[in-house]
């Protein structure tokens, strides 16, 4: 079932560590800046690294019908005006994604009453996802559906030049499937991954944590199966989101991880296809909860810890600058030996 | 003696934070991002704050006497190869700095055998540090004129279009006296501060550790006083940094502290300025134990931790695309009440 992925180039993330060592600086004095710079080598296929001109945010939106259970904070009307900051350029997301030089692109995979927008936008519509503490998010066709098509949107990015690529999300009640997805895949409940989210009270969280559990104990064993625990636990824009990150590894374009969904994302990502993960990188750690324990897992070590919990992207994006001076370190810093 | 520095503008900081909290995002999501808008605004005296299309760095470069004691991994003849590594854009600052955006410039402040270089970097030329562990590094009137010769060096930038200001450091056994700073100013010891430096090794640390602590048996009591444990010791690069940081905090400009030796000179800063800190926001934790200590002391929590270890401003550097991330949070992020 599960098909492995290449891994990014060991000869390359090695030269790109011997460029390191003899440049005009001692020796693993840039600490981490290295091991990414490296990492970019090597998933580039080419030391030093080019640098990073092409850098894309796909946001992935949806509603999610377990929000009905009171898990957010926010009604989900705000996922409809959300959609629309983030088309009109005025969200979280589209200003930190231009600060840093990113663009930022939007997919309709189960927003509920979105009209008056682009087609591109809506290409790959599905309804909302149904509530997960009482039914499967989604069929086992739907899945497929969702994961092809972020595929497909992976697919022609790249095509399209695509150097980075960022999975941002969007969609009220998200948290929910995400922190269920981490449960599972790691055999833990509810109280062990619900965060507050976008702000929900004790309340909130007590009825998040519960509508967990409702979904862990009704999918039961069926969850060990990676695509049955993704249909039942889910949703339409996290299964495209993974089916995305997916076609990145396999088209060795390397993956800038945002926060909790995102981490989720990664974790199905890397149990469908293996070796997925060594294509990716964490931009930042979440303060939910479960963020870390799916980082951890995947052995992603965040490279920015900001306290930030905004989603759509936001913790990733800022990642990329540095990312990108690793980059221009391996590229720029003389040898030593031209230098004396 | 000491003359107090005015705050930032605490009406402009709130006037920030009331601005992210009418955003269309969840209360406090974007987190620190946050704190360092609103610090960005106030230091600016404009809200939302202004684009940062112009930061300096500056490399206060000189040798250390000290360096004989065999606290260093490298011979003193580095310093002289990395000032021409700097001034022909080729070090570590140099790649680091044209990746964000920032320039480089370099003042000689006592570096051993500097010629062929334009004269607005030997300038300020003095002699080499004298060996703390035997004797002061300089006398009274030399620390007036490094520290004299950095406030100057920031009121021509400020005055030239500067809106953010980086002191980066140059110099083989440089970490010692600031190390020594440290401890002196925290009433600690040369083994509670002494690091590995450019990777020194166990032997060469006990030596470091060794040299700082006969500074600081030879220096006494006249270490109480600030001006008194700068001269005994510092050296002129790391006064006239200082002297940098206050005329910049002085002159209401904004200032980003790298590792070590940059936070001995900020400690510095305050003690002299007192006040001068809160223009201040610390860019990473260096791996050397004296950094935190400084930056604890000065309540100024590090925004990156990549385990770096070069100096020369580099770790300040990579904060810059983060502090200019804040501040196009606070200018593009629509109001929630434009959304809806």
């Amino acid at each position: 079932m599960t098909n492995p992925v290449t891994a990014p180039d060991p000869s390359l993330r090695a030269a790109a560590h011997a460029r390191s060592d003899a440049q005009a600086k001692p020796l693993g004095a840039l600490g981490r800046l290295e091991t990414l710079g490296a990492w970019l080598a090597a998933c580039q296929g080419v030391n030093p690294p080019a640098p990073l001109t092409d850098v894309r945010v796909v946001v992935f939106a949806g509603d999610h019908g377990v929000a009905a259970r009171g898990v957010s904070a926010y009604p989900t009307a705000v996922t409809l005006a959300m959609v629309h900051g983030i088309l009109d350029g005025h969200a979280g997301i589209s200003a930190l994604a231009r600060s840093v030089g990113a663009t930022v692109s939007l997919y309709d995979l189960g927003v509920d009453g979105l009209t008056g927008v682009p087609d591109e936008v809506t290409r790959f519509h599905v309804h909302p996802a149904r509530p997960i503490s009482d039914e499967d998010a989604l069929t086992a066709d739907e899945l497929q559906a969702a994961l092809a098509a972020g595929d497909q949107i992976a697919a022609e990015a790249i095509a399209d030049g695509a150097q980075l690529l960022i999975a941002g999300d969007l969609g009220i009640g998200n948290t929910t499937p995400s922190a269920a997805l981490v449960a599972a895949t790691l055999g833990l409940r509810g109280g062990d991954v619900a965060g507050s989210g976008t702000g929900v009270d004790a309340a909130g969280l007590a009825r998040k944590a519960d509508a967990i559990n409702a979904a862990l104990d009704r999918v039961g064993d069926r969850a060990a199966d990676p695509l049955q625990r993704l249909a039942a636990l889910g949703s339409a824009d996290i299964a495209a989101a993974t089916g995305f990150m997916m076609g990145a590894a396999r088209r060795g374009i390397p993956v800038v991880v945002d926060g909790l969904i995102a981490s989720a994302e990664a974790l199905m990502a890397e149990e469908l296809a293996p070796g997925a993960s060594a294509w990716m990188v964490a931009g930042h750690a979440s303060t939910e909860p479960g963020c870390a324990l799916a980082q951890r897992r995947l052995h992603l070590a965040p490279i920015l810890d900001l306290e930030m919990r905004l989603g759509e992207g936001t913790g990733a994006v800022l990642a990329v600058p540095i990312l990108e001076a690793s980059g221009a370190a391996l590229r720029d810093i003389a040898a030593l030996a031209d230098l004396s």
